[in-house]
């Protein structure tokens, strides 16, 4: 089985969360053949060693972390390195990879530019300046 | 003269805003009509009132605040509608929105989620499982 764990900062407000639980829901849809899970950095459960752990015990034997941050931080270069060696470390017979970061995906940045410009930047406001 | 500002969080590491500023880039390149430009919230500049200021002085007489961020939290529902409102007070001339954020974005998160599907759970990691 295979898992992917969708990993974000995290926050103390409960409400924060609510557009990554959307995202992973529309990611499982798209992946009937895969787990698909949400963790986080800080402030918020599960971290990312207790999905990890989860997906394990629901029988995933690959698992991929995908970090949804947009920036290209400390976070990313630092803290989630280490975060990742101490899972595998713990799941030695699990096969358990990085995968890109949105900071890392064209596409999405594509995605957003075009958001921005179609409807934030709508040609009524041109017409308007 | 319209202008959009894309407001992230900011990092003391520089290089974290490198995806905000390809974004802002192609945003650009979309709507040349426009002026586009990023804003950080904390550790990084401008700050969002020096890049409005900025956009203001270069004639822009309306102008969207973009919010950069994927989570819903209290950044957005508290420190934004302050700031907004302490920048809209300095500039009365100015037409001063704030557009919907990623968090509010259903198009972005699908996206998102078309790239875990397609890129992150490819058919192979599944036919390994």
């Amino acid at each position: 089985m295979f898992g992917i764990v969708l990993f974000a900062h995290g926050s103390r407000d409960p409400a924060w969360a609510q557009p990554f639980a959307r995202t992973a829901a529309s990611a499982q849809a798209r992946l009937p053949d895969a787990l698909v899970t949400c963790a986080y950095l800080e402030h918020m459960r599960p971290s990312l060693e207790e999905a990890v752990l989860g997906l394990a015990a629901r029988g995933a034997t690959r698992i991929r972390v995908v970090p949804l941050f947009l920036g290209m931080g400390g976070h990313l270069r630092k803290d989630f390195p280490a975060l990742m060696e101490s899972i595998q470390a713990k799941l030695p017979g699990v096969a358990f990879e990085r995968a890109p970061s949105l900071a890392e995906a064209p596409e999405v940045l594509d995605a957003i530019a075009d958001w921005v410009a179609t409807s934030v930047g709508d040609p009524k406001a041109k017409r308007d300046s």
